[in-house]
């Protein structure tokens, strides 16, 4: 067997992290950075073989600024025959622009407080979530080879179309972030007010400002390309601090209780890093004869909460129709079949002994 | 030398580690609890020697929810003849109420995720802020005697107004929680319409929401106590995430940039866990024959960033006159000094080697 290749176009905490992750995992990593010296610091520091692209690479990932995504995606595309994904926060704009069944959008939900190469890390993305994004130009081949490298690095991969995906990030990511700089600008204004304020902040605030000191520059493009569900999203926080102001100010105590209440047991619930399922079962759908088959079996997964553990199409020899082979937990099997048979398809289960 | 004594009321977390701590810097400790069982487990785990109070304590720690401080510190006042502090977390009316020179009031800038007598941690307080809040009442030698206390357990102790005390915590801590809660309910109504939406919430999100899973019946009577300058650092919050909405929704990217990267340069500044100071010099300050002259002089070194390294009245022998003598950093001592002089007071300064 010929030794994997991969390509890596932005060597900063998250591309380097993918690049030493597959290097450690066996693969052969091209990597490209536009910053002086970062491709020879990478190679020095064993995080990329070697500089530049390899045209028969069988993956390109594109790392860089969100506003340079579908630019390098784009030279991704014609300079390399293999399949091609960005790991940019935001997805509807890329999803937009890029219509090749080659290309598949995706984003790690992941990172570290450390900045750009010195940060990489092998195992950042083992046992994160990585989000992909397709669309029904999306060749099932293409989601297929791309999810199962995400899965290689460790991650559990959930689909999402690009428009939810960047709607559910304003909620978990983008609107936390602003928030967080608010709170931080308002107390160092009340600071000036009240000079030891700020030696006051103990774990809580401390917790909750923590992402505000992440790169301005990152968030000023997130903030432009996410523009409409930030500001959604913002609005809903906005009304919801003033319906609690206004259940603090009235001395409202009972709708006080339940709306800490239910955010204290939702807190408590959020899901943990994942946890792989003790039984699984094989689910076998053949993929009708059109586009998008195979992204609408991996959407719906998400959507019914259902943990993809592998996910493979396996073509048929006879045309261009294939079977979508999929792993799940089995405690799952009957709200997947369930809802896979409400959408048209005919899933067949085995469960694995 | 007699072995010296403490009452704590209430073995909660802060109670507990406040025993414990006592307890292993060598003093006697008795503890009180009103729930059922927690005294005698209070005694089993080495927390407490005894149960009840000792009436010749040299210092009563009341450490119970918000709404019964007022009561169990009259009480401790009456039955006992030592200084008497609490550790409510808001600080304006049990400082109206109590009006008895062996009182002070204090909040202890520190917790844990974990809840009651089992979270309870000698160390708890070490390299921790413990804010007083002495009023014109308060006695110069509970302040000393008190503040004495909270820096053997390791604190660096903050001297602020009641009032003062409310308006800070309410913006590095109340309306964090509220703001992290309200987050969570978005998050979670967000999540009916997405379902995957919870499993994208990464570290950040984590970070961010990790002070909603406080107890609830806590912040209630936060809220109720600390309504008015909640309400006005809400309010606060509202109008710079409104801000914050519009210069993202017109693409201001000057305006945003400049919020972020204000926000973040104050994020990476904020004062971490107390470090001592090197040089230490020696402040005296005869204090004039006027309530809470003392007091002030504690203030004023708050307001100033003048680090309180130790903290003691002196009571000379003829009448009832004494000398605060203070350690601060060296470094701090011109700005002390010339702040001391504006009010009044004629300091001495004397380099320790």
């Amino acid at each position: 067997m010929t030794q994997r290749s991969a390509n890596v176009i932005g060597l900063g905490l998250i591309g380097g992290s993918i690049a030493v992750g597959l290097r450690q995992r066996g693969w052969r990593v091209h990597g490209e950075d536009a910053r002086d010296g970062t491709e020879q610091r990478a190679i020095e520091q064993g995080v990329v073989d070697r500089a530049g692209l390899d045209p028969d690479a069988d993956i390109t990932f594109v790392a860089v600024p969100v506003l340079s995504v579908v630019e390098q995606v784009e030279r991704a595309l014609t300079t390399t025959t293999g399949v091609v994904t960005d790991v940019g926060s935001v997805k509807t704009t890329v999803s937009e622009q890029i219509a090749d069944p080659r290309f598949v959008g995706s984003h790690p939900m992941a990172g570290s407080e450390l900045d750009g190469l010195d940060g990489a890390d092998a195992e950042m993305f083992n046992g994160a979530v990585w989000v992909v994004t397709p669309t029904p130009v999306t060749d099932d081949v293409t989601l297929a080879r791309v999810t199962g490298v995400l899965r290689e690095l460790g991650a559990e991969v959930v689909a999402l179309s690009p428009h939810h995906h960047d709607q559910v990030v304003a909620v978990v990511s983008h609107v936390p972030h602003l928030a967080a700089a608010t709170l931080m600008r308002l107390a160092v204004d009340r600071a000036e007010e009240h000079a030891p304020l700020l030696r006051l902040a103990a774990g809580g605030f401390r917790d909750m400002t923590r992402i505000a000191s992440g790169r301005p520059d990152i968030w000023l493009d997130i903030c432009a390309e996410n523009r409409t569900a930030i500001v959604a999203a913002l609005d809903e926080l906005i009304e919801g601090l003033a319906s609690m102001r206004d259940t603090v100010a009235s001395d409202d105590r009972d709708t006080l209780l339940r709306t800490l209440a239910g955010a204290r047991e939702a807190r408590t619930n959020l899901p943990g890093r994942v946890v792989h399922p003790e039984e699984l079962v094989e689910v076998r759908i053949r993929i009708p004869d059109r586009a998008g088959a195979a992204a609408e079996v991996f959407t719906l997964a998400a959507d019914l909460g259902v943990n993809i553990a592998n996910f493979e199409v396996v073509h048929l020899a006879e045309g261009n129709r294939g079977v979508a082979v999929v792993l799940i937990d089995a405690a799952s099997s009957d709200v997947f079949r369930g809802g896979l048979i409400a959408r048209g398809f005919k899933p067949s289960i085995t469960a694995l002994s």
